[in-house]
């Protein structure tokens, strides 16, 4: 097998991974609209990524693109508005290698409405053992809530110093939540589960 | 390819745009018994809408009609009792080519809880980008929201002036919401985002 | 076609449709465990009519029964326990064909929420014109609420002197809602858009 | 048939009735991430118990395991965390056959909010006659409440006291809901029905 071929499967497999992510998170509710964007890195360090605008719950292997490790459109298609984001978290974390983002009633309702907050604290759940690290229930786990933006440059800059090595999810204020973990196997259970999570806090807080 | 036939091939075109909006507005829960309406503006003027009293979520071409642009059934079915509503609509925008009318929960308890407004404002939404023209979060859109009627051509005379160029949608008190777009893409994510930020609303407000 | 095939033809038509409408109401969460029952009247007078115990979601041909237009059942399986409540549904509407009975968690809390009140008013819905003679959202219609009981004799004269001519549904307390219609076709409307109906009032009372 | 066989026979029939539990309860939104573990006592007393960290809605033969009646693994695959949940259940109660738990957004907002509470009481519902020996909606049920812990011994210690004859589930804070019956059917309409109940309490204790 040549490297090429080689990344054209590595691609494939991508493509495959983030096409069943979309129809899970789009029956879920979680992509109104076009919303949220989905990707993985590649064997070759490139990032497969979703096209902009397209609709998440009705994927297709042509709705996803290669972009540089810097973000940089590999063909002359535009990848998803947020691929700076998604750039940020491959940076800062080597051993990830699927990204996620959804944009939930939940996490759209708990952001505005706690419009103060900086940060969301999980506690005594569960399912908080999704976390890598977290090995019991009785543990304390802070996500940030950063505000949002259209400037994705500035965006990501606020973010990135708030990624502490055990962080695997961010919530952008007004937008969604944005997870990831070292396969989309682990991204998809971070994202469910913490979508779970918000939901319980958003009726346990009122 | 004769214009009959082109004519024919737009409404076939139409009918399969409906019927996939119907099962997938249908699944949402936004077209409960046999309420709802949808319809395109075909490429010679006159509409393919909805005949009255069909289930939305299971619509077959038998369930489309045509009607002149000016509401006239081209047939002796009988077309949505709202199509007046859907004339309105393509009268007022001239690039509009498609109509979406759903009877949420959300839409129905937002205008009978605040029966004193007649209009809703959305604000710092990420989803308010799904509107044309708006290019940011930081924006302010405001729906209008009128009394219902029985009377369309009252209805449509109360609503008729309150269709600025750059309203995507309106809500008629304990009726539902109306959302239209350039084409039927453009049209569902519309009142997708719309229904997705009524049901924030509604929480943000309780 | 003899007399037999024909009443035979008719039953074969009301199970389709009962399966049918178990298979929507299930889905739509409305038949937890093994709850709900539903019945159609049979061109000879007699009643098709779900066997007791079975999962409303996933009916076949084999979980229909007929029973005489008094309860009496015309093979060796037991009815629906409620059967006696179909039966007296009957009686009093000599044009009602198909009669359906969900378990619905709106249901189930509005009436032990309201535990004081014996009937629930339903105002200015455009969806109030699924009941027959309705014509406008300016209607008020009050529909019956009952005590549970297991005496489905007692349960059964409870009801009969509250259904008036222009009822087409009531609630039995932490129990559920009884809806009825002409044909299938017309119960499944009138059902879904009370309980439709009953979900935007647990809002807005709430 | 030799007794391997009689014994493999009873694994197929138990994998295929927990792979649909698991299809069905991940449906419901009552599986999130890959929480959640189903088990079927086998006809020669060991257990057939989902595999560790499988996704609960997307159950294979191969997620699904066997281990002796005290809970040891019969192959190298590890079983389940909570397997002594189980082991403990079947142990108390000779004639189950199935056990379920689900980790709903109910049964977390429930033992959380109510955090002094080390039972619900459920009253007056129609669905109270899922339990077995109820036979009227006039019954007082108590379902046990105990707090999470990792370990299993413990939790079990803590539980199994509090399995009187007459309980057929149980809640663990921040965790969810176990449940169990004569055979699958039972334990599924049993879980369903303590999941619906437990809804509606949520709703009229707000």
């Amino acid at each position: 097998m040549t490297l090429t071929q080689l990344k054209s499967s590595s691609f494939s497999k991508a493509a495959e991974e983030i096409i069943a992510a979309g129809l899970f998170l789009g029956a879920k509710g979680w992509a109104p609209a076009t919303s949220g964007n989905y990707s993985m890195r590649l064997e070759d360090g490139r990032i497969a990524i979703t096209v902009s605008g397209r609709t998440k719950g009705a994927l297709t292997a042509q709705s996803i693109m290669i972009v540089e490790a810097d973000g940089t459109p590999c063909d002359n298609r535009i990848p998803s508005a947020e691929t700076l984001l998604h750039v940020g978290i491959y940076h800062v974390y080597p051993d990830c290698h699927a990204v996620l983002h959804t944009h939930s009633l939940n996490s759209t309702v708990f952001t505005k409405r706690y419009a103060e907050l900086d940060a969301i604290v999980l506690e005594n759940y569960e399912l908080l053992k999704v976390f890598p690290h977290i090995k019991t229930h009785e543990a304390r786990v802070s996500l940030p809530i950063v505000d949002n933006a259209q400037d994705m440059k500035a965006l990501s800059a606020t973010i990135t110093p708030r990624l502490a090595k055990d962080i695997s999810a961010y919530l952008i204020r007004g937008h969604g939540l944005y997870a990831w973990g070292r396969d989309m196997t682990e991204a998809r259970a971070i994202i469910e589960a913490t979508e779970f999570m918000l939901g319980c806090e958003l009726e346990l807080r009122s």
